[in-house]
């Protein structure tokens, strides 16, 4: 006998007309077709619109796949935010291809590394960075027995033959690739939705970088998902300011191709470049590293403008001290504030920072975050959720379709990052009373264990920061015999400013429950990696040395 | 040996961590813990905030589970646009199970003939609608060998014990329902995405209503896609204008929960019931068919409000004449108009109105289509893309993600409307060389052959409504011996007016070519479906009986 259930399930089978695997590639060929004529991207005196945009990466697409690049393949990037690089995009994928912005601020033994983990057959290289490239393939193994092809971008999109002489044989230039490809190619679709689009490694601050993986599901996912984050619409003007090998520009290179919004590319990105891009193309977002506020708080008078028209900044990391976000709040940016990891693809949530609240630690607040599917804070060993008591800790912990596929060629680490069914982000938080709100209290590795305490070196940092000499301070902990660690802080000051430790000290003491106030105080610059995040890890050698020196 | 297509493979298993089956379910789960305290629901006096719609849909679910009503299976409702049926639409699918709202304008014995088709064991019938679903079931056979259970909606939300009496035994109240769900229950998530979420039955226009399948996911991706398509964003406040049955309301229903917007339920649509809301809750959005503006046009002088925010109209169908846009644009609402069916979700396309583009036919955008995959005009037999010359007719075709799953237990159906990969809409249509935008022509069942040329009766339409006397006007083919069929015009004069046909065909002929004018012309109200369409086949068979009076 039927039952309704066999009968709704009848008709159900997907079929090509309702099914299509998600993929960015959907965002650029719709862009081609709906916002022809609209500038996709603008770079110094290059103009393109969708549908060049389109032909373009469908002529790289058809090139790489005349190279013999194809199904899973990866092929590696080492430029800057150009055309080239948005355009790699794109047209890696659509030759099935999976590609690997790399770090462009990497040394040659790094890139060594990463290229032979990737065994990438393809490289494109920014003519800027060729040296190091070049001194890494040096390095590298599988270039001597596997066929590679290495394709110079060169400084201009109309240079066809730079530098020729000191690539190696069978090297390309961009331009002239894009001349191979035919306009008639029949793009590579994923067959799985699942399957890998792109490779992103993290900076490392904890250890050696990892692969991401992201999936052409979760990067059109996040990319949709990441017009509501950012409040982005159709006529979004996007400045490149967040490097494209970070998460694919926060996924945002495929983003951009879905609002049919223009791309204003830099190659250097400082505060004049900036401000000029804002009043030449009237930039409506730019994002990265919160670096990019002191750029422009700290650009002279001459370059700085009064803004006529809504400028969105979303920074990831450590917000620099409120004087600095007040000033540019007062030249008229809106700032948001996000947080998230190259796991998620980038910020997971993003808030408006408000002037108010700039005493406040940071809050994740699920603003905007239509396609994460669960954020929570929970213990790490029984799994379950911290009560939203406001001082329970737990590990922050992430679920959805918008999470990397796992780390590249790295099964034992992806089965730690996923185990139950949770990425572990690493974060130590606590959940408020008020809608369970999440508050970072600090990484689970940074947190300091002080006679049984656990110490949140984010709320020490807030603290010495609040000194009126102190420009920065990252807290570490300081190995102690009796109470297992001690907090220890390391100081920068603002110029022409001197304090003593003992007043720090005495500063925090009135402000922080003893045990959490810092034993020692050291001054001096603080170690900072690619993305401006400060190595604690280097910290935390410095402060054992002191340590048993001092015994 | 190892390629680095193994590699990357290596770590790509999709675990829960990264791949959750996409269901607009989430959108309520990040509503309660993200816009906790939001409202979502607005009712008369009754006021839901997210966490309470949450908990109701969840103590729904827990109550329709108690019932034995469980995956797959089908709920029915019959009911206007009130809190109960917005909450169906997240409780049914919570459970596991398919929600079909049914027309609410259907007469028993179509209700009836549904209700068999669906083997709904359960059904939510509104007190307005309990007479005629009473008779509906006395009609069908399946209700008397099953077990079946009626749930009344109440007048109010907190009224238990109404009408008690007429109901058959083991029927229940909403409120009641309510109360014995449990709080803790356990959403039933669909193990594929590609399950059925919801039953949504045509109009019928063309034949009898068919019920069109949608899936979980494809409801996911179309409501992202509405809040683009709709220019939605958190501050949304939706009117119910719009059916819910209809599409489940455009998939606005579950649109609205993935904004964290408000939802303001009304039971009666009328203009004064629509300017009241707009002025007491500040109503953002509201849409339907295009009898929506007639209504706001008319409405007496006392009801009418000058906006002094904006307010967004989307209609989907034939436009009213440029008179009563223009009086609605001038109100100070902004009018869009949208081109999709039931199949597609709703809405496939929407494009603002404008007083200078009154005068053209409608043309399909792609504006704001994020999801649908291709809109295109193709030859139905070579399957070809008709070339953007401006007058090769073609069938608009389709494919997507946002397209329906099938027809509910209909295969053949399902395969002829999806033959060759593309949904074939039935309406005719160009391609313009600017960037090939789509125009329509007409129905493919509307078009009219005379002479071996194809008529567009859209086209001829316009031309008769174009007389300064017509109010509305429709045309379709007469039998003809000699060209196979002839335009036959049937038009409603506007009050107090009066033209002889001679004169309309006159006025045609001057403003088209010869064999495109009517020659023939019938006056009269034209009669029209439950959704304001013009029922053509009934105006068929009116003009080949009088063909048959005439020879």
């Amino acid at each position: 006998m039927r039952t309704s259930q066999n009968r709704v399930m009848d008709c159900l089978k997907p079929c090509s007309a309702s099914y299509v695997p998600l993929s960015p590639i959907s965002f650029l060929e719709i862009a081609a077709s709906v916002y022809s004529d609209r500038v996709s991207i603008i770079y110094g005196d290059t103009r393109y619109s969708w549908r060049q945009t389109h032909d373009r990466c469908l002529k790289l697409a058809s090139a790489l796949s005349q190279l013999e690049v194809g199904s899973n393949d990866v092929v590696a990037a080492v430029a800057p935010n150009v055309p080239a690089l948005y355009e790699l995009h794109f047209g890696v994928p659509m030759a099935g291809a999976v590609l690997c912005a790399l770090n462009t601020r990497l040394d040659a033994a790094m890139l060594a590394t990463l290229l032979e983990q990737l065994q990438a057959k393809t490289i494109f290289v920014d003519y800027q960075f060729l040296e190091a490239v070049l001194q890494a393939l040096e390095i590298v193994s599988f270039a001597k027995t596997k066929p590679l092809t290495l394709v110079l971008i060169p400084k201009s999109d109309h240079e066809t033959s730079s530098t020729a002489e000191r690539l190696p044989p069978g090297s390309l230039n961009y331009n002239r690739l894009l001349d191979l490809g035919r306009a008639d190619f029949q793009i590579v679709r994923p067959e799985d939705e699942c399957n890998p689009i792109s490779v992103n490694y993290t900076s490392g601050s904890t250890g050696k970088p990892k692969g991401v993986v992201y999936s052409h599901r979760a990067a059109y996912l996040n990319s949709i998902a990441g017009i509501f984050r950012y409040d982005m619409s159709k006529k979004t003007v996007f400045l490149w300011t967040v490097d494209m090998f970070r998460c694919n520009g926060w996924c945002l290179t495929w983003a951009m191709a879905a609002l049919g919004g223009t791309n204003i590319c830099t190659r250097l990105v400082t505060a004049k470049a900036i401000f000029k891009a804002i009043s030449l193309h009237k930039v409506t977002h730019f994002c990265g590293a919160p670096a990019l506020l002191n750029f422009i708080s700290e650009a002279p008078f001459e370059d700085q403008l009064q803004l006529d028209h809504k400028v969105e900044i979303i920074v990831a990391g450590a917000l620099p001290p409120t004087q600095v976000l007040t000033k540019i709040d007062k030249l008229g940016f809106n700032i948001s504030h996000g947080y998230g990891m190259s796991e998620a693809l980038g910020p997971v949530t993003v808030r408006p920072w408000k002037h108010d609240a700039a005493a406040k630690v940071e809050l994740v607040e699920g603003n905007h975050n239509l396609v994460m599917e669960e954020i929570d804070v929970k213990d790490p060993v029984t799994m379950a959720s911290v009560p939203p008591d406001g001082k329970t800790i737990g590990e922050v912990m992430l679920r959805g379709n918008t999470m990397m596929s796992g780390y590249f060629n790295d099964l034992k680490a992806t089965q730690k990052a996923f185990k139950g069914g949770w990425f572990r982000t690493g974060d130590l938080g606590i959940r408020h009373p008020d809608g369970g709100y999440i508050q970072l209290k600090d990484r689970a590795c940074d947190a300091i264990v002080s006679g049984g305490e656990i110490i949140s070196t984010i709320e020490v940092e807030a603290v010495v920061v609040g000194h009126p000499m102190v420009m920065e301070a990252a807290v570490v902990g300081k190995p102690d015999d009796l109470l297992g660690e001690t907090p220890c802080a390391f100081v920068k000051l603002k110029e022409r400013c001197s304090v003593s430790s003992e007043e720090i000290v005495k500063f925090c003491m009135k402000r922080l429950p003893h045990h959490m106030a810092p034993k020692t105080v050291i001054f001096g610059n603080l170690p900072v990696n690619s993305t401006g995040k400060v190595q604690k890890f280097v910290l935390r050698e410095k402060a054992k040395a002191i340590g048993n020196l001092a015994n």
